[in-house]
């Protein structure tokens, strides 16, 4: 037995027994040491870094680790083992995060416009955005030794009388402010409340004057990142917005990784911790806060995520979503109440989640869909959403089908070397000089470059691909002062060296990276096709398309069908959606109708299931070129 | 600005800074060092003792310290003024609350006889002991490709045609085990449900096999002790049972001192926190522990006790009760389920509360009349709670009236020297010898004896007053070696001398205690006196004395009669119910029609304001002598 001191950064040291040949990722997560390492352990993304400040470690010397940094101590600890007793420095999690978790879903005036204007087509097509919250203005008549009713019975007798209700029913938090509010303003007060079938349900109450709104929290949780927004409840009005990384990342980039470790001992009550207290909690906090409204004036709250996170974040066992016959313990689930989770909201807060179609297509992408309007379209449309996984949907108002496909997190920035969210200091579109290959840089905030996002890499990929230095099979061709290699012979693009970047160090495109990100489109445009060539349509017949997801407004579209990641229609047809998943669960905290709606959009999907599928894995590889192998399906890739 | 270091025995030492002239007892307070004080502060119980190690404090030499005590550092804290940097000793006040709070209720096989014979008395009556829970054993389909419906929508559809419930609702533990226990079981499981309107509400599911019953938590939540019991949904048998002192008793030891605390700042969540989290909490897991039931399996729960402690329960405000014209926030709410007070049972538990009838008579005496079923009777009966508050219900089938005094917690072993509840080492009997004024002691536990129980009390006060040791007036008359004053000139009797005490420590009766108890039975005794004038009732027509409360069975009757504590009626008339809070309590947990009984007891109850009620001091005067100033209302206290 050896002992194993993480020394974390910016913490308090933690000691750990672990036995000859433990592996140290796994001795880390097995005493919450909280390491970074979205590919949960398979070498792959080079995360997992720590430093050797004592004793030993058999450690693997990966592609991840530079001879000087490994010379300094720097090891991958999934792929260390221990020997004896030893030290190491684990860098702070939290700020790893916040640098490559940082989100950007409506932290432009672009973004919130996007955002307001599918608020509005939504409207538009006259769903009600009605909902049974309402305030009451109520004047009690004082007790006195003569009249000494109980306070709770004097209001209900009063609220009975306003409101017509045959049942009046006071919530914890209002009981609790129920005497003072009444005593502090001559028992004239502000009761909001919600008229719901017979009952009229007493949420928080508060002296006249008050004007403090009612709200709803609408979050959508995405496997890398989660955003959140709080609107009033009475008005729609966008009052704060929040985002966050998603706590899990450190138990595995995507979710089958996550679904592997809440099979471990332990595991689910981890996983439910890491995305309920770590990350939704602060992130409802802040919401709160940046608002200044109370916790108990949220009185509803709409989730919107995938299967396995919707399952991971309730504690509900995950296991049967990847074991055949796939099945999830829910698609709907309508009975649960922030009491439940301990949001720090009003407990009687309904949560209500968007629901699921499928075991990989779940309620982030009925909320998409139905925020996109696709079901209510004589048009045939495609929705493709750019997450961690890929989902596609298409069809109009009279069907609907939809698939999935495991994208990685390329298009948020994760799996890239030099990767980052669309936020300040990122690389959101890039030209190149085909003669001199001297790129020309767009970085977001107009600052020295931090690294790059979503769209910069589309566009970098496009441009490298256009100006030949690139080759259709992702290797470099071309050989100048901004191409270099390594000892291992992997090149790499330098989009900005040290000197021009805001770190200090080198900006670069990998072959590695590239190879991430040819597989990410490749799986999204193989879905696409496999899709409609099962439903037996051709590319010209899609009338729209709608690009949603956190890859930024600044995407490029046409550089994304120049290198085969979308079908090659005209590009009038697209049109980049944003979050649809947040848009759809907005409307949906603000309006029954609008929530009906989606459950029935969720129940008219049909899901096919692409791995299963003959064909796919062809049309996959297929699409792992550039900008496919079959270049006759991409003639604008070949245009200036 | 000084600086205070409180040594806490079995504890880490807390530092604090004070000003010149501080309280202590309230620099304690104010940084959560917990300081027994039940009288809170008022040098009367003597409890609050620290001491001093370093440094100095400016205290007043109280009766309760001895000048050797003060010698050696003993001080009392709420007598203490900071005068300059000081460290003192702060002994284990979980240890202290042992010693003093160890609950007898039920347990010994004489008090669960008569709690046994209560409930068979109450079924009965004709009130059926039935709920809606249940338990269904269902067989599912296995999912297969293409049958893919997720696992609630199967059982769903199933429990809807067994059950013919039009609604089926999941909560959040049964979900979280419902895919496990399908995959574990070959999809043929037990679900265990409410049959509730037209819904089947599932609490919780387990393989078929299981057979872990569904139960109920019944819990009397007293001022100064609190008494739970753990029972079996179905079948009603009493499964484990628990008590503890009730964590609040250092903000008070009355209701009074309580309702002060909780409106200091802070006040309300700290009072809330010492019953619920400190107290209920793990009273709650200690049932369940010992009943091996998960805590999952707990579907319901009854909380009987007085006004002010359902409100600082609940953390609502208890100002108003205290303030004319003593409005409580409620009688009646029926609005709360475990989840919104983070109860560690089933999320979706129904809290019922023992409804109150006023500010000052509350549920547990709706509860404990309901169990007595006076209020099935023609015949006249007085029914008496004996506890830290004594109520009086006094009535029959037509009529139920009540009201309240505060008795101090005498009757329970507070508030006297050598006071502790009736529990192992409690001297429980007494007689003396007129003669030789040697005591013969009976000792709970067969020991040597440790302190004196509330019956304990009654027989010694009885005993040294007929033995013309004591006079009317409750000052020590004859001198012997059992007889010994202090140097203030304070008399006591002396039951153990050290030798003979289990603690090693002398076990007397002091004039000061005596004074206490005799205030406590003044208080009682003028209750029933003034509420059967009020009345125009005479002694003689009541039919029925029920005696409720946690003095233990071991009271003497006759004694408690003689002192003047109970009105002079024919022996055969009193029965001892026990804690029937607690048995009312228990019987709302498993009958839905003992609760809505329950409601309409409360309801039918008229609450008599005895503070403000003419001729109510007068009466307590009277009744502050041994056994009354007109002694010829106690003829039977001149028999021998």
């Amino acid at each position: 037995m050896f002992e194993i001191i993480f020394q974390i950064e910016n913490g308090e040291p933690i000691s750990v027994s672990a036995n000859q040949g433990d592996n140290l990722l796994e001795v880390a997560r097995s005493s919450n040491v909280a390491i970074d390492a979205p590919c949960s352990g398979n070498a792959s993304c080079g995360k997992c870094r720590v430093k050797l400040l004592e004793g030993d470690l058999d450690s693997l010397q990966t592609a991840h680790i530079s001879q000087e940094d490994y010379d300094a101590g720097w090891r991958l600890s999934c792929c260390s083992k221990v020997t004896g007793n030893a030290t190491v420095l684990v860098p702070d999690i939290a700020f790893a995060y916040q640098q490559r978790m940082k989100t950007a879903d409506l932290s432009t005036g672009e973004e919130v416009a996007i955002f307001e204007e599918l608020q509005a087509e939504i409207k538009n097509t006259g769903i009600s955005f009605c909902n049974e919250f309402t305030t009451v203005d109520v004047q009690l008549s004082e007790p006195t030794l003569d009249d000494t009713m109980p306070d709770n019975e004097r209001l209900e007798q009063e609220l009975l009388k306003m409101t017509g209700a045959d049942r009046c029913k006071i919530s914890l938090p209002a009981m609790q402010n129920l005497a003072a509010a009444l005593r502090n303003s001559s028992f004239h007060v502000r009761v909001m409340g919600e008229q719901k079938e017979d009952s009229f349900l007493v949420y928080a109450i508060s002296p006249a004057a008050d004007q403090t709104p009612l709200c709803a929290i609408a979050i959508d949780i995405g496997t890398t990142t989660v955003s959140a927004v709080l609107t009033d409840l009475e008005t729609g009005r966008l009052l704060s917005k929040a985002s966050a990384g998603n706590g899990q990342i450190r138990y595995g980039a995507d979710v089958i990784n996550r679904i592997v470790e809440q099979t471990k001992p332990g595991g689910r009550k981890r996983l439910q911790k890491a995305i309920l207290d770590e990350t939704l909690f602060p992130l409802i906090q802040l919401l709160c806060k940046t608002a200044k409204v109370a916790p108990d004036h949220v009185m509803r709250v709409v989730l919107s995520s995938n299967t396995t996170m919707n399952h991971l974040l309730l504690g509900v066992d995950a296991g049967p979503v990847r074991m055949e016959p796939y099945i999830p313990s829910f698609f709907h689930y309508n009975d649960l109440y922030a009491a439940h989770l301990s949001l720090p909201v009003h407990p009687w807060a309904r949560v209500f989640l968007a629901p699921n179609v499928g075991s990989y297509v779940g309620g982030d992408i009925t909320a998409g869909a139905f925020a996109s309007l696709i079901w209510n379209k004589e048009e045939f449309s495609l929705f493709i959403d750019l997450g961690t996984n890929g989902e596609i949907v298409f069809g109009n108002n009279e069907f609907l089908m939809c698939c999935a496909c495991s994208a990685g997190p390329a298009f948020e920035g994760g799996d890239i070397s030099c990767g980052m969210r669309a936020t300040d200091g990122a690389i959101e579109a890039v030209t190149i000089d085909k003669e001199t290959m001297e790129p020309v840089l767009t970085v977001i905030g107009k600052q020295k470059p931090v690294g790059l996002c979503g769209s910069g890499i589309i566009d970098v990929i496009a441009e490298l691909y256009r100006t030949s230095i690139l080759g259709a099979n992702g290797k470099f061709t071309r050989e100048g002062r901004r191409i270099a290699w390594d000892r291992h012979g992997m090149g790499r693009y330098i989009l900005a060296f040290a000197s021009e970047s805001e770190t200090g160090r080198e900006i670069a495109i990998t072959e590695v990276d590239i190879d991430s990100f040819i597989r990410a489109k490749g799986a999204i445009f193989s879905a696409v096709d496999t899709m409609l060539a099962a439903l037996e349509f051709e590319t010209d017949m899609i009338d729209h398309v709608y690009v949603a997801g956190g890859i930024g407004s600044g995407i490029n579209i046409k550089n994304a069908v120049r290198i085969g990641m979308f079908p090659d229609v005209e590009l009038e047809k697209f049109s980049y959606i944003g979050n649809s998943s947040l848009s759809g669960a907005y409307a949906m905290a603000l309006s029954d109708e609008a929530r009906q709606k989606a459950a029935e959009v969720a129940d008219s999907m049909t899901y096919m299931e692409l791995s299963t599928h003959p064909g796919y894995m062809d049309r996959f590889v297929a699409a792992c070129f550039l900008p496919h192998t079959d270049a006759g399906r991409f003639p604008s890739s070949f245009q200036e």
